[in-house]
């Protein structure tokens, strides 16, 4: 690689980046976790979901980050789990997670919800214990009944990572083991992805020191990892990936021009200030041709071979996560994509 | 401010950068806890404990980010609200916070010690409710008993901040609110604070699109806030700052120049990878006068008049967090400080 052409292929970057120490170990849960959906009958969605950090320094203490609190991934897997998905739940390290993200730190913190009780018993001294607040239990005991049922079945797996490294190379790895389940996968791709790093031959060994004036930064565009996701690590996967602009008025263009760039099956539109409450899905027309499509329309000035349709999506009265309906609007494609699948080997 | 000198003051920092909008509501509320405070008799420590984040954009989708889950601020409250100390608990959101910290996402997850009961009652149908599983009482039931009794004292007070913007306008306001506690206030300085930012003036307002080759970041340097808030803000509040190196040949040095620089009381000094067993606190040995300072040294080389001396803390057999023992000494300093104070009116 010369210095005059700075952007990485995949093929480089994997080439040149190193890999996670605990990538083979992952790898092996995941094979493991597939052989056992397969055994069962069960469709696998990977859901991957967070923000990824790029380190400035080999002893991490600065890092370029993507914000995300990963919220539409956690939710989404719910509903995934609900309509008898398998779900990798891969995402960053302390990021929501299902269920317990109904809990976090700061909405409902869980201290507070607990009670010491003092417990009194014929013959014995006096002893305090903890119990739950009652007031709690209505809202508590639907999750834990469901968390507790998806850690019976089996059907949650998680992995997790930190840095773009890291989701690079679990990403690459997953979609092999992945693709043994041929049309039966879904990719949920919900992370929030750097769009650039620092590769580690350039990259300080410690603390970068101020004093010494500004700071300035240079990084290397992250390679364009749909496109051998596509091409090459799953062919038959159906591929669902997420565009987040502060800048309504670009989303519907890059969402096409993902499409047309990598050749996968639907992209989300998010706007980052009405993303809780409404986003479009966007799909080359071809794809649609199994399900039924009558609340898909045609992109303004879409006229070519390879159509765009959009499909926006807002939260309806009564309902408080947008994620259920996307869910069940991609779970209906993805029977879709299965039919073409058969028909076209037939 | 010409381009030829790129440094921002602390003067021209506040002047040119925007203050955060809840900044004067969360003043008055330390107002009013320092009120409460000062009639109740107690001490007041802030301990400011997280990273902060520099955003890129005004939009914020991307920044840069300072490495801290927030262990040594949060598990450090503790032990000062167990020592009588009043607590600010001014913390970067999401991080870990005093009590709860013990049962994050990760570590001890709470949903895993529920456990579903039914409960039949006499004479009426079948219901569920949710109790703690026994083998957790023992851990949780202290923990949950000391976070009540804070709860009731009102020894705790909560700030949360974001940005290095919000933390530099959060820091100067509440320690002008602080000074009216003369020497009985100390600031435990323990958030990882960015030594750079970027001028809102010149952040991109929308997301800053890849696809256009490499990513030139320059920052500027943040102000040395610590000089104003010696010099200007709490001339007489007990300062402990920190450092934390990845490359321990650099450690003690970097922290004499800290104090020699700002003039405040004490710098406690983390290798980033001992730091959970292992720290140093340097002070100029004036700041010692009216302690009884057998275990510090003096650092090798030190002959001047503002002579430096270091005590090294380490972990000690059967405890679990050295921040036990920092808070133990800071607090005999603190006490020292007070009676010099009192000798120097006297």
């Amino acid at each position: 690689m010369s210095d005059n052409q700075p952007t990485f292929s995949a093929e480089s970057y994997f080439r040149t980046q190193p890999s996670p120490p605990n990538l083979e170990h992952d790898l092996t849960g995941v094979r493991n976790f597939v052989s056992r959906q397969i055994a069962e009958n069960r469709k696998v969605v990977l859901v991957t979901s967070g923000g990824t950090t790029v380190p400035l320094e080999h002893n991490v203490v600065r890092f370029l980050d993507n914000f995300s609190a990963g919220t539409r991934g956690a939710t989404s897997a719910e509903y995934f789990l609900e309509h008898g998905y398998a779900v990798i739940f891969m995402h960053r390290q302390f990021s929501l997670q299902p269920f317990s993200r109904h809990y976090s730190h700061s909405t409902n913190p869980f201290l507070d919800f607990l009670e010491i009780q003092s417990n009194p018993k014929d013959g014995e001294s006096p002893s305090e214990t903890i119990a739950i607040q009652p007031a709690t239990v209505p809202h508590l005991l639907p999750i834990l009944a469901k968390y507790r049922a998806v850690q019976q079945s089996g059907a949650l797996h998680t992995l997790t990572f930190v840095t773009v490294n890291d989701y690079l190379f679990l990403l690459r790895g997953v979609s092999q083991e992945l693709s043994r389940l041929g049309r039966d996968v879904m990719y949920y791709l919900a992370a929030a992805v750097s769009d650039f790093f620092l590769p580690t031959q350039r990259m300080s060994e410690h603390k970068i020191q101020s004093g010494k004036g500004t700071l300035n930064i240079e990084m290397d565009q992250v390679p364009k990892i749909l496109k051998p996701l596509v091409d090459e690590w799953t062919p038959e996967g159906f591929i669902v990936s997420f565009k987040l602009e502060t800048d309504p008025s670009i989303l519907l263009s890059k969402a096409e021009a993902a499409l047309e760039r990598y050749g996968h099956q639907v992209v989300i539109g998010n706007d980052l200030n009405r993303r809780k409450f409404e986003v479009v899905l966007v799909a080359r027309e071809s794809v649609l041709k199994s399900i039924d499509s009558t609340n898909w329309t045609e992109i303004e000035g879409e006229t070519g071979p390879d159509k765009f349709v959009q499909n926006w999506l807002r939260l309806r009265e009564g309902k408080t996560e947008i994620e259920e309906d996307i869910v069940n609007e991609l779970i209906r494609y993805h029977e879709g994509w299965g039919r073409m699948g058969k028909a076209s080997r037939n």
